[in-house]
Parts: structure tokens; C-alpha cells; sequence
């Protein structure tokens, strides 16, 4: 059973300064659940904030709770909600939007300006024992899933958005550029989507060799000798045809070239990595092609989805977990996740005490 | 009536090498019709080659047929073609597809591999007193429009189709940079889809002031020493809000920056422009907005729409014609061209001989 | 000035039986604005509950106080509320949705099971003197529309979401079926998306009349000695060509089998119109050709499009309203609309008081 | 080796007079190629010739060869095809379409008002031990699929068309109306693309059990003594929701009713089944539910995909044939597929002779 006055706390107080530590456990509104935390995954944005103290404009001000690739298990409702009950396993999809601006309206929610979304600054986290949440934002998860993958939808929603924004479908022909998270999540989502033909690159060997066993077609080094037309003639050669579509996971520019130039005629590259603000590319090659280019922010309407991925057996995120961690090593697995030692691709925090 | 023995026909040769030369009338095929010249414009693909000899992997080696905006009259009619009858005036769409590749099954001809085009090496053009063209790439004009808006379709479709891939409708808040020919029959299309507020840079105050008449509701005169952020929020606060949609009709670097920048979250960005090969863009500023960035090449299924807009009166395009030549003039009307003196918007060469 | 004792209320006890009575003043919520009303347009589904009590499964089992198609001006404000200020005038879109369902999430609002809508039983409307609304489902009127004009939004809302679910286009043919009020805000809403070609059929002379007044470029009396093959090959005839898209706005069984017959393969028919809940129909013709049909169900994000057609003069509403009734008068109103007499397009209702 | 003087071709004279007899060997035209015809499958629609003549507008008014389901062998080619050589083992898209009006421009060749197409009178099928027919409507088959696939092809395209026109997408749930030979394809379909929870309805139990064989998640058998709002809400409870797609391939009345009222709000309705011209239904209740119903006809470029869903292994096609004949032996097999006896699903006529 929980202990209901344990809160320990992951608090990101500045640049290299996280902290566990007791906290308050909150009270849900009318519309939100308390949750008892189950895991909680580390995202490269966490440690991108640990060690940076900010991505872009959100600044890391005030000190933060980390963690937004998280499950949980309700412990206790608001009084409107009927969506669900105590016990109940969910996902949780970080970002509440304000519900009234006219992305919100018009189905783009992750547009909406006054967004919350845990772990981004100055909102808060959910790398907890106990974490309160909108109701509507927590998805059930069926018996035969594990909190585990309850909290790799959220990865995974990133990778179904991807996939949704480039128009996978089946039969298609797909470049993935990156073999890292974000990329192998990618990859599960266009082969559960139907691709046929995937060939995934990445400067790490060991990275391919996994993407190999999730499902990738090909696999292709990228090595400091290769030129850029060499590169794009062996992804046409390989993959027999110009890919459909190119999906860049990784933000370096060479990627971002490759993805804008691999792509057939008519075809679309979606950018997801965020790399450097200003890229040197070829734009008139893509533009007259009419190859569009697109982006990927986060995720919306992706949840649902995700969930019924992993629970028709259509997808196995396990195998992306390669390390875990307890609540209470929340630093030596950040540690873990800023040197790479052991070649991490997911690691995952378990904040259920047992017993 | 015709002298059915003349054919003065524009040939380039070689860079700077335009020669007015008679040519043996073709004779249709049987899907083909034989059309008797009425306007060409010239459009600044044709100085390129003129200048350059090249545009792109486009090389000029043999002596090349100029023209390819162009109208006539039909003349005679290959065996199987029942879509128009002797006299009837006509616009001519200069591309003929192959009809058999997947991109012209699945209605995106402008990409077919194998297209012919008129005055694209080493396709010739149609700047001659007679010209053959696949009937069903002929469109026949009402009685209430002349051969020179006939031509004009040929730009007004370019316009058309960036306003269609930008899906500029009723109600669009709409930035094009570049009032040159392209940006000024943007205008009009998007006037016409039903854009309400439409914002229009350029560097030269005559063209903005022709943009002005033509129906733009702002216009921005770019001078040297503005800043990126300074233009942006300018047009931001003239149109009072970010644009839907972006249209980049000049190519020029600043502009594709501005384009994709100036844009509202979730909107789109066209760029129809041709500009340096490589670019320098804050990629990453459009991605996480998820602003698309779509290109443009020539036209696809637009010729009828520019019709229909031509006809209904919802466009007029007259007002871009500003200098016409005679067949006989076509080097002069070049060298005006070249030189832009009188600072020419569209010249026009008219090909039928009076009397 | 407004008296702020005064509220009176028009409200439906039963069939037949609408009574004006003094109701409390409301008070808005945090997130909710009060508003003074301002005018209030009669709808067909308004008299179908004074003189049925019920609408499909929707029943008058409590009274229900009336008026769904309305402006206000805004005399309050919940302590949330910053898109408003008092005396702000505002359209009010009558439907509230629950933020929370997948429809929601997803764009499509209109769909929500658990939606409030203004005098649907058992939610209140607003034919009073002052009413509390989601200050985000007001919209501002700029200061050269009347409250009339915001009030016609909502039946132009209707006009638009058909026009958006038909795709209608500029250049598009449209065959419109009916010339009551939703058939003519389809018609104007038609055009100012730019449809070229517009017939508009109805059994009545007066309504074609209007519609001509309003822009249709053609009109068909339908006439009970006309078989259904004549009026078909008559609107093709008229039109020079089969409608793209054709638009039922009358419900009438022999309506709705023009809308799907006439139009042509590939198009669209969307119909508007609620009739009989059984109709024979010759679906086969339809789908053999690929003709899509598609419902309405009332509007969805269309309130800003509506707002800035009239706002922008693309579209002139005024001419809808044909009775003009101060709230004091309502019994009076609401026996024109039941009777017809006077031929009336649109009533309105005033609930201000003068002076 | 082939016997180039044997050309034995299935003739069907008039109603229940078909009819082996020889005919010329044809030429290929310069588009063209010869085919040594491999398999060809028999459908509803021949079926329907031999027994009625006609099948709509569409007579037997002269004698026309039979079959359009087919694979065959290149044996000869046009002058100018480069797209296949011979001995190439092919499928035959059976529908060559004009190239030049809009539907064909605008990738909707199915549309095509001239569109030849095999065994559509007066157009000749492929029945037969040679054949001539366009290159680029002959698709390449890879070594690992043989000719009864390739055959296949034809209705597995129907089933890809509808799933596409329904938009089935991973996840999707869906109910399909009929386990006929196209209720089957149209369930491998679905499940290709990712539906993961599909319901099958019959009023055969065989055809059932092969629908669960093949992947149907449920089956639902009809039988007379249920009512419309039993099945309905059967369907619902089997599922646990409502299917976001309804697909009917039977052409019933009452399926096409089920179809219309069991998809959920906002959902698509296909039918692809041809019953009787006349049809009761309850269309309000879909329309106000923004039911979308969409037709079927034939398939556009759906042939690449179907080829890959079988050559990548996707699908499985091979349990549909349950039938095998010689082409000499072609009155037996129509007469058992007019008669039913033995419950054939697809009966295949082989026309290569062996040895």
C-alpha cells in the first residue's frame, strides 16, 4: 500500500543542481485525479534542462519538478469526474491545453499558446510519488499492460504524430533519419502504420543493430567519409526507389539535407529532431519537386492511439527500456542518462514503493 | 487572313544568340491540333535562357523554339480531335504530359518525368506564327476574352496553383513577398480564393504601387537597412495578426526567412520563387510551430480555374500587360525584357498578322 | 441605460403555450460573460417546438425559455474572462461544448454528446433581457456591424458549415435545393467562397425572387406537374454542365433525390435540410458515380469565417430580415413566423430597451 | 511453349449463350502488349451477363467475350513499351481509361465517361489464350507470386479502394456488411491497413467461418428473425463501441440500413454492394450525425498497392479460390458459379496450356 505521506520529489533547482525531496501531497480539482505515480521515463529534454537549464525560451527560473513520460495509478478523484475510478492504471499525456483558444477548438491543441505541460518550464512535473492531473488527459490502460508501457506512449505519441503528419500508410516507402529514441519510436509507428520498406540511419552502429530488431528493412552507417550523394544514391539503391517519405529523428543539418533530398517527387519530409535554429539547405531542390517539409510539435489526438498500438500487440516498446531505476536513484539514473554509460536508449523510473 | 506559307519563328541559338527564322508549318497528329499564334508573353524563364543559356540542369544545346505563354487560334484539326473546331480561339497549356506514369494516373502531372514543355530544352516553344499542341492542352476561350488574356492564364495558373498548395480560402490572412509578375497574379488568385486581408512586400515602390491597384489591402517597401525582426513584427501589427499563410514569390533568401517566419503557428508557407541553390533558414522556428513549407512547380489542373476566373470577371488580368510587340519586334521586345527599361510588368508579342 | 430589475423572459410552458415572465438576473461564472441582449432572430425549429414540443428526441418536458440566434452586449464579467470587456458587442455561437470528449479534442465540437445548446430542451436559449454565455463562444462585433447582423451569424454559421463540408470553391457550380433561410444563407455563403455558377430551386416564386436579389445566377420554380428527369436535365441544361456540388437545404424527399441525381460524378451532396426520417432514395446512381453525401449538423469553428464575411462586405445579411418585433411583442413574432403571413424570411426580436 | 494458332476465347452471345470458339490472334498497337493469358477469375458481373445480358445501362447487345479478372504472360510488345519485356508475368488492370479529360487529368481515371473496360459492353473481356492490352495497365508480378494471384488483384483492388474511400487507418474499427467474395477482400484490406477490431455480417455461416479464417475479429449471422435495432446494438456491444467505419459489400436493403445507422458520429459509410436502384433509408440519422456515404466504382490506381500487399506477404489471397476449371472447361465453371454448388468463393479458369 502507499504510504500517503511519503512525496518524494525530483526537483530540478538549477543547472546540474536535482534534488529528491519531500513535497505536499496536492489535492485534485473538480476535474482532476490524484495519481500515484507508477513510472517515469527520462526524456533527452530533461537532461537537456539539467544541464542547460533551458531549451530555447523555457528557462529554467524557479525550481521544477522533472518528468513527463509518466503512468500512474488514480488514487483519488475530483468530483466531476466519471471517466474513471480509483485504481485505475493510466497513461498520462503531460500537455493540458486552455481548451478555449481556437487551436483548441479547431483539433490542434498542441498549438494552444497557454499550454501546461509537465517538466516544462515553470510548469511542473510528475517525477513523484503523487501527482494530480486532468482527468480527461489520463488514459486507461487495459489489464494486460504494464505502467511501463503506459509510460512509453508518451515517446511513443511522438512517433504516431510524426507518422500521422507525413501520411504513412500502407505500402509505403520511408527514410528514417536517426536510430535514437525518438527514431526508433518512429520506425514502430510506420511499420505499425504499414510501411514496407524502412531504411533507418545513424552514426551508431549499436543503435542500427537494435533498429534491426524492432523491425527496420535496412540499416545504413553514416560515417564522416560518406558524401552527401553518395549517401542519398545508396538510400534510393537500397531501398530499390526514392523513399515516399523521409522522417528526420535526429536535428543534425546533414540529416535535415538528406531527408529534404532522399524524398521522391511529391513526396514529404517531416523534421521532428531540433537541432541548430539557423540549417544551410537546398530548398529549390525540395520545393520543385513540390516535396513538402514539415514539423512535428509534440503530439495531439496521438494518445489514444499510441495506447491501442501497444495493446493489439501491434507494437513492443519494451524492448526499448534499458535501464531502471527507483524513485529514490532518481540522480544516479540521470547520471546515467547524461554520460550514456551502458548505452542507454530508454530509462525508465519506477516510483511505486513496493511492499 | 493566315499567310499559310510564313512561319517567322524566335529561335535561340546559344546565349545572346536570338534569331527571328522561317520554319515548315507542322502538321498536327491525330490528337493534336495546328494553331495559328496569337499572343506569347515573355516570361523571365525566357531571358534566363537568353542570358544564361541554362536554368538549372536545363541546358540550351541545340537551337531552341522560344515561347511558351502563349494563345491561338486552331487551324486545323488532327483526325481524332472532337474538343474544338477550326477558329476557335484558344489558350494553350505548354506542358504535355505522358499520360502513363503513376504521377499523371494519380493526377500530379506537373511531376511526370517526361513531360514535354514549351521552350524548356529540349522541348521548343511556340513564339512562331504556327505551333502544333495536344488538343486537350488547349483550352477554348469565350467570346468575351481576348487572345492576350489568353496567354496571361499561363502566369495566372503559377499564381493559381501556389494558392491552391497554400489552400488560401475565403477569409486568409495572407503575406506574399515579391510583387513582380508571379507575386502580382498571387495577388489576383488570392483575391480571388477569397483572402480579406493580403499584405505584399517588395523593394520597388512602382510595383507596390501596381499591387496596391490590383486589390492588396497592405504593402511593405523592403529597404536595406530593415531588420529581420523589425519587418516581421511589422507585418504582424499591419495585418493585426500573423498571416495564415505565406506566399514567397521572389526566391531571394530574406524573403523565404521572412516567408516561413512570419507565419502563424500551424499555417503554411509557399514558396513558389527560385533562388540560390542553397539557403540559409531558421528551419527549426517553422518545425516546432508546424508551419509547413510547401513548393510550387508550374501548374497541375489550374489552366481551368485560371479560365473561370478570367471569364467570370472575378480577375482581371489586362493591368499587367504593359509593352507589346509585334512577332517582328521579338528582339526588341527581348532587349526590353533584358534591360528593363520602362520597367515592363508583362510584354506581350503578338503573333497574328493584321490584314 | 439598461434597467437591471428588468428580465423579461420569453419562455415555452408547452405546446402552444409561450408565456413572457420575469426571471432572476443570472450570474456569470469564472469563465463566463452576462449579456444585455440585443436582437434575437426566429428560427424554424424555434416555432416547431412552440407548435410540436419536440424535435426528434429532443422533448419540452420542462419550460424552456427560447432564442438560440443571438447578439447581446456584454454588462458583466467572470473573473476568468479576458477576451471581453463590458459593452463589448458580441454574436453568440449557442452551442457549448463539453472540451473534454474526443470531438472536442479533435475539432469537432459540434459532435459532442453532452454539448449545452441554447433553447434545445432541457438547455434555456436566450429571448430575454439578460443571459449568461462561455465568454469564449461570444464574439466581438467590429463597430461598423449592428446587433442584427450578429444575430444572422448564427443561421449564416449553418450557410458555411455546408459550404465547408460541400468544399465549395472558387469556380465551383452549385446546385442549391430550397430558397428559405438556410438555402439563402447557403447561397450567400456560396458565393462569397467564390461558387461562379449558382441555381437555386424552391416552390415558391417570392423566396426565388429573393434569392436572385442575393446573388443566385439562376433559379428553377419547381412545380408539381414536373417529373424528376425534367428538372434534372433543366438544371444541367441551365447550368451548361452537371452542379460539382449540390446542396439540400429543404429536407423534401423529392429535394434530396434531385441533390444526389443531378449531381455530377465525383461531386459532392450535402444536405442540410431535416425532412421525413425515412426517404427512398436512388443511393445506387449516387454511389456508382462516387458521388459523396454528407450531412450538417448545425456549424463547428465557422463563427470567426461567418463574423469576418459580413465584417469584410463580401456579404450583405440585412436583406434576410423581413419582420422587425421588440421583445414585448414576442407572442405577436412568433404568430407571424407560425403563419407566414407577410411572407417572412427572417423575424427579429429587440430586447433592448430604448432610452 | 504456346500454340500461336490456338486462340480459344469464352463468347457470350446472349443470355445463357456462351460460347468457346476461335478468334484471331491480335496485334499489339505501339502502346501495347500481347498477352499469353494465365489466369481468370469469374464475377458477380459475368455471372450477371450470362443470366440477365445486361447489368444497368449496360447491354450485351453484340457478341462480347468474357472475363476481366486476369493475369497473363508477355508474349509480344508494341513498339514503343519499355515499361516490360517479354516473358514478364503480369496483372491486368482491367480498365484503360481516355487519358485526356479532367477525371483522367485529375487522377480519377475511374471516373473516365470513356473509359475501355474488359467485359463491360460493348468492351471485350480476356478470356481467352491471347490478348492485347495497354503496358502501363499491365502490372510486373514478382517471382514469388504466381498467376492466380496476379488474377486476384482485381477484386483485392475493389477491396483497397473501398477501405481507401472509408479512409481505414491503424486502429480503425470497422464493421463490413457481407462475406461475399468483396466482403472478404474488403476485410483483408482493412486488416492490411491496421483495423484492429473488425465485425463481419452474413446470412451464410460458411461465409463466416472463412471471414473469421481470414482475420475478422467477429462475425455477426443474420438471420430473418432479427430486428434492425437488435443488430445494431449487437454490433455495438461486440465491439465495444461503434465502428468508426461501415462498409456494405452486399447491396441489401437492410445492410445498407445497418451500415448507415451503427457508424458512430462524424463516421464514413461505404458501400460498394449494387442492389436495387430504389433504396428506403433512414437518412436524417445519418446526416445529423455527420455520417458521411460514400460510393464505390471499380478502383484508381489501387493496383501498385494491392500487388504490394500480396507480394509483401500483408495479405493473403490464395483461400479465396476454391474452384479450379481449364479454360476448355469454361461452361462448367460458369455453370458453377451460376448455380453456387460446392459454396464457391472465387472460381478460377487457368488458359495457359501446359506442356
Amino acid at each position: 500500500m502507499a504510504n500517503k505521506k511519503d512525496n518524494l520529489t525530483a526537483v530540478l533547482y538549477t543547472v546540474n543542481d536535482l534534488r529528491l525531496e519531500q513535497r505536499p501531497i496536492p489535492e485534485p480539482k473538480d476535474d482532476e485525479v490524484l495519481l500515484q505515480m507508477g513510472c517515469v521515463g527520462i526524456c533527452g529534454s530533461d537532461v537537456h534542462y539539467l544541464v542547460r537549464g533551458r531549451i530555447g525560451d523555457f528557462i529554467v527560473k524557479e525550481p521544477m519538478i522533472m518528468g513527463h513520460e509518466a503512468s500512474g495509478i488514480v488514487a483519488k478523484l475530483g468530483k466531476n469526474v466519471t471517466n474513471l475510478k480509483v485504481g485505475d492504471r493510466v497513461a498520462i499525456e503531460p500537455g493540458v491545453p486552455c481548451r478555449k483558444c481556437n487551436y483548441c477548438k479547431e483539433g490542434r491543441y498542441n498549438l494552444c499558446p497557454s499550454i501546461f505541460f509537465c517538466a516544462t518550464p515553470p510548469d511542473h512535473g510528475n517525477l513523484s510519488r503523487y501527482y494530480v492531473h486532468a482527468a480527461d488527459f489520463c488514459f486507461k490502460l487495459p489489464d494486460h499492460m504494464s505502467l511501463e508501457e503506459g509510460a512509453l506512449l508518451e515517446p511513443l505519441s511522438v512517433g504516431v504524430h510524426a507518422c500521422r503528419r507525413a501520411n504513412v500508410q500502407l505500402g509505403s516507402v520511408v527514410l528514417i533519419c536517426g536510430a535514437g529514441p525518438i527514431g526508433l519510436v518512429t520506425l514502430l509507428s510506420a511499420k505499425a502504420m504499414g510501411a514496407t520498406n524502412i531504411i533507418i540511419t545513424d552514426i551508431v552502429q549499436n543503435r542500427l543493430d537494435i533498429a534491426k530488431e524492432l523491425g527496420a528493412n535496412h540499416t545504413v552507417l553514416i560515417t564522416p567519409d560518406l558524401d552527401e550523394q553518395s549517401v542519398i544514391k545508396s538510400v534510393h539503391k537500397t531501398l530499390g526507389t526514392a523513399p515516399d517519405i523521409s522522417i528526420d529523428c535526429s536535428g543534425a543539418e546533414s540529416s535535415i539535407r538528406l531527408a529534404i533530398q532522399a524524398t521522391k517527387n511529391g513526396g514529404v519530409a517531416v523534421l521532428v529532431g531540433m537541432g541548430a535554429p539557423e540549417v544551410k539547405v537546398p530548398l529549390v531542390t525540395a520545393l520543385i519537386r513540390e516535396v513538402d517539409i514539415r514539423g512535428v510539435f509534440r503530439y495531439c489526438n496521438d494518445y489514444p492511439l499510441a495506447l491501442e498500438m501497444v495493446a493489439s500487440g501491434k507494437v513492443n516498446v519494451k524492448p526499448l527500456i534499458t535501464h531502471n531505476f527507483k524513485l529514490e536513484e532518481t540522480l544516479e539514473a540521470f547520471e546515467t542518462a547524461k554520460t550514456g554509460k551502458g548505452n542507454p536508449i530508454k530509462i525508465m523510473i519506477h516510483c511505486l514503493q513496493k511492499g
